[in-house]
């Protein structure tokens, strides 16, 4: 019995790997407060693996059949022992992250920035209307919500002094995103057209993409960042079949100034109403619109496949921070803080940049059919002190 | 019998990955011109993988050991139908790429660069002799050498256009490298010390990091290159030991002016006396000496893990682009034809950047015992029309 409200309802089936007393960890799929053994329930050991890469790998055709066959054991009585209560299961991440690249999709966060990081000069580089600007990141140290995050140690020179010192980040932040997990790739030299971003990606997950802002400042010219980035991004475990969120597309808030090269034109846009909330030590700080990002990740994908690149089955991409036009609705703390001047308060207290034992929490949800509402569960992480 | 000059004797072995006659890929190491089946040979089915990693992941005290078995074999008399001739032999990418990084460790080509991409201003950045600039590529267009490298489309735009083309690069590149892969990593928040760079990396190859830098120019402020990187780059097949490099090791030309910062210091350099060897369409156009870097790859793979990052069995980082101080040891074309202002005589012909049907073959030798030389074999490619 799901109730009427669930995030998790018949029209979400998000897929997650889970593991219940001690059993090795499998694919399973979400309604209401329940999971479902998938390779028990149907029978196919493809859900069996520790990933969902081989169910990915099998193509949309499978996607689709797969998500019919869901859609009616849901709707019936499933036998006890195919079902484990929510909070009875171990999630693990969902998916082996084979490249892993960021975008930087969001006008307002990209203006933000460059507000912040380049004062008095032009926000927004000339490039960034004309092509999604992203960068790879390390696929490696992808890791589930709720593993706790090491304040990483590294290089920082403020402009006043006379040369680097080395420590723990004192400008520990995060990113609010959505990332894109791909299910069947493109060999080299055969680009995917944004017209079929659903044929070959599968879900959708949050990303907390932490960034250590003092390290990624004194390392990231001229090639970008590094070691600012590269120490951890966290993922929720429940992947949102993208064959869930029709009812989430929305047009694109922009791009009528440049027209975008033709390579990157949508005939239906891929700009999807995801709401995202993002909560400091439980208090609510950030609602950003994914709506108002200028850049839809159908372009993204096309434009990192328009050079000839390969994708493969686990690739993720992710949005870049989701920040909105209101103070409110910014997805780092760089942003809400601007920079550390306009401390938030959280907890009774002036807070800038996360501090040992702070605890972030990002959920999200869109629109379903009918009224309903679909969730992507949450990514979350706190804290730990440098070791 | 191996000749005496041979740059694949018995102080080298390196490892590849081979098939002959139509069977599956497997482990091999090259002595003289010949290619011994490991499976076959020592009879441990770790060698019978189509990948090293199985192999690199057992760690430093197995790669000693099989390496002294190997030397062992060799210096008898080998079974025929464990040896097989170079040439009757395919070669494959040798090992699953994990996460690749690119680094920026040549002065002289961060130097050059910089004159070029930011005329006018001071070439190195400020950050430049205070740690190790790199950022991350994409694993997943790793290919071996041989492989046809079609020309990427992409945007560009000259500064004297209102606006982004979109078409074939017209200054398609080489960057002729060294690249390192790990063997055993680390876990998460376990640095690894620049005296440890033995025990966690296995091998060494050559890397030719093909640029397009029309792509390369409109991209990549401020996240760095992307789509101008990210569309092929070509290793050696051969993956020389670094337990075979030790007679190549000297000290690094500067460091005593910034010195680095403590968790950087090596106490005996791996600066590697490495003499690379450029040729295009046959003809050498230049000897980029590795001696001359100014960052050791022990340097590379403890920044790259310092802010508590976690390593894996197939990372691979490359050095970036070798050149040194004389015009003829540059290791780019960008460098070698000073931006295409001061083209090369190929072929009887001026060239600036690479045209449809040329063929770059990168080669190196370094310093092995008793005035022997260790070959790397060869990473070559050759440019086809865009599709």
């Amino acid at each position: 019995m799901i109730p009427h409200d669930s995030l998790f309802g018949p029209d979400n089936l998000p897929y997650g790997v889970f593991s219940a007393g001690g059993s090795a960890p499998r694919v399973g799929v979400r309604v209401g407060d329940s999971v479902v053994d998938l390779a028990a329930a149907l029978g196919d050991d493809v859900f069996a693996a520790p990933t969902l890469n081989p169910f990915m790998a099998q193509g949309y055709d499978r996607w689709v059949a797969v998500r019919s066959r869901i859609t009616d054991l849901v709707r019936g009585e499933l036998p006890a022992d195919v079902v484990h209560a929510v909070d009875d299961v171990r999630m693990h991440l969902p998916f082996e992250v084979a490249d892993y690249v960021d975008f930087y999709a969001s006008e307002h966060h990209a203006s933000n920035v460059g507000r912040l990081f380049r004062p008095g000069a032009e926000p927004l580089l000339p490039n960034w209307k004309h092509l999604p600007v992203g960068y790879h990141g390390r696929a490696g140290t992808v890791v589930v919500s709720g593993t706790g995050i090491v304040r990483p140690s590294g290089q920082r020179k403020s402009p006043s002094e006379p040369a680097p010192v080395f420590g723990p980040s004192t400008r520990l932040d995060i990113e609010a995103e959505l990332g894109f997990v791909v299910g069947t790739g493109t060999p080299p030299n055969t680009p995917i057209r944004p017209d079929d971003f659903a044929r070959h990606v599968f879900g959708v997950v949050l990303v907390n993409d932490w960034s250590a802002r003092d390290i990624q400042a004194w390392e990231y010219v001229p090639l970008g960042p590094n070691l600012g980035k590269s120490f951890a991004t966290s993922i929720s475990p429940w992947v949102v079949p993208v064959l869930a969120l029709e009812g989430a597309r929305v047009p694109l808030p922009g791009q009528a100034d440049p027209e975008p090269l033709p390579y990157l034109r949508e005939s239906a846009s891929w700009g999807l109403d995801v709401e995202l909330v993002v909560r400091w030590n439980g208090e609510e700080v950030s609602r950003p619109p994914y709506r108002e990002m200028y850049w839809s990740p159908a372009q993204m994908l096309a434009h990192l496949t328009i050079n000839g690149a390969s994708a493969r089955t686990g690739d993720l991409f992710a949005s870049g921070t989701v920040s909105g036009a209101a103070k409110g609705e910014r997805g780092s703390f760089l942003e809400l803080a601007w920079g550390g001047a306009e401390p938030l308060t959280v907890g009774g207290e002036a807070r800038t940049f996360l501090l040992d034992g702070d605890e972030v929490t990002i959920t999200a949800s869109a629109p379903g059919p009918n009224g309903t509402r679909i969730g992507f569960g949450e990514v979350t992480g706190r804290v730990l002190p440098s070791v």
